[in-house]
């Protein structure tokens, strides 16, 4: 199933992509689509719904992030070998793991704002995972099953901030609108395998990134199973997973995000952003 | 005034420690105590109240932590020259900025658990300040009138985790039950000068942290102020602010917390905790 949310921002509600191709207002079903209603329970209750029957929602909508909250919001860094060596960075023995502020989450299709004087705003694709049930010391094998859904992340990142203003990555990775999530939030169900997922991202329709989830140095039962080692995962927490190479400031030399650039960004099954990047 | 929640794990009511010393039970006034119901106008209908015609709670009643959750869970490190000092760095020319994960949050006197094979678990009595107002580029000079109000916090931190486990602090912070935070949300109003506050923390009966915020590298305003430059800041964010001198990893040899210990630590006018030192 493809979760999503529609409306003006801040007033957003919840939708599933109908199986033939619309959006379907499921409002009547669940309030939204928070940390408090993500279970096994709001599946089964869309699954056992007539979505047909519900209203249409027209397709020029516009969709916000597939949540209206994330809990703890967190980032795996150097998570593809190829992107490691782009960033002159050792390939990590274990997962390197930083949050984003919760504030910084952003629909799919909403304009990117650098941050006043910015001057090394980069980009991101990544596969996005959306915790369904708690994690707590949760082995490799039965991490999966912990999961509510996928989505498209872009990891939005301002460089100077995450690696020249004193060590943390959460400076960097935290401004408004630096975590794009959606279009949808797409059931476990849909996604025979999370480690076998094209991924690509354009710049003013240059191909900048391709990639694959097989290529990851973590897998995301390995990070999942990884991470409730050293914190309590909760439903409504999103992990994104890392990203391939191809990032601004790993071209030579780098190229950063300016106003007026363009980025559209997807991943196979997971649909595709678009975003404008503008001044504040 | 001071803010509190009690009851059970899970199942905590808002409530006011009345000017008599009684607890008086809000939940007549106010749902909860959550990111989204404080504001200045929650600020206005207790305290506009009649207290001390409420339901008084026995003073035996379990105190939970003065929010149901946090928003995003921010803390400071380094922030006093001397910890710095001890902690073998340098003392940083901007704030180092962390994220501890949401799900650490604690009740002030509940158990602090150590991760299973845990060896290097320590403690930082911190001044925690919750946000009450948005902030975007917060001048630093109007950075004091969008903070709701302080707590006190202990950030449990493991050493390794934090250090020895692939750079990003954030696993070293996170564990469940590492941010015990309480007993009161004190407002603003109550603290004239949060940059002359005396704090300690005991453990075992033994003094081992004394310091006063005066000491403090960058200011609770500073600090608010360059946060709102990386990242919006929202109601019900809790931002600790860093530990004065005297934690377990500074110590000739290092000592760290095994099961059994019990810590006890406050600031001036914001209260004490009491915790049980348990293994998972």
């Amino acid at each position: 199933m493809k979760l999503l949310r529609f409306g003006n921002k801040g007033a957003e509600k919840p939708a599933v992509l109908h199986t033939d191709g619309t959006i379907r207002d499921v409002s009547s079903l669940v309030g939204d689509f928070t940390p408090e209603t993500l279970s096994p329970a709001l599946t089964r209750i869309l699954a056992s719904a007539d979505i047909g029957s519900l209203p249409e929602v027209p397709s020029s909508v516009r969709i916000g992030a597939p949540l209206l909250r994330t809990g703890h919001f967190i980032a795996i860094g150097l998570n593809y070998a190829d992107h490691a060596a782009e960033s002159g960075l050792p390939v990590p023995s274990e997962p390197v793991v930083f949050s984003k502020a919760p504030s910084c989450l952003s629909g799919p299709n909403d304009d990117v704002m650098l941050p006043k004087g910015s001057e090394k705003t980069d980009w991101e694709v990544e596969l996005a995972v959306i915790i369904g049930e708690r994690c707590d010391y949760v082995e490799e094998k039965d991490a999966l099953s912990h999961v509510f859904g996928y989505a498209v992340c872009n990891d939005v990142s301002e460089r100077e901030y995450q690696t020249e203003r004193g060590g943390q990555w959460v400076k960097g990775k935290s401004a408004p609108t630096f975590g794009p999530l959606g279009p949808w939030l797409v059931t476990t169900d849909e996604i025979a395998d999370p480690q076998n997922l094209d991924m690509f991202l354009d710049v003013n329709g240059e191909r900048r990134q391709t990639g694959n989830t097989k290529t990851m140095i973590f897998s995301v039962a390995q990070i999942v199973s990884y991470l409730s080692r050293f914190m309590v995962l909760e439903p409504g927490d999103v992990i994104t997973t890392g990203t391939p190479p191809g990032v601004g400031l790993g071209m030579k030399p780098p190229v950063y995000l300016k106003a007026g650039d363009e980025m559209r960004l997807g991943i196979s099954g997971l649909g595709e952003q678009r975003q404008r990047v503008v001044a504040r």
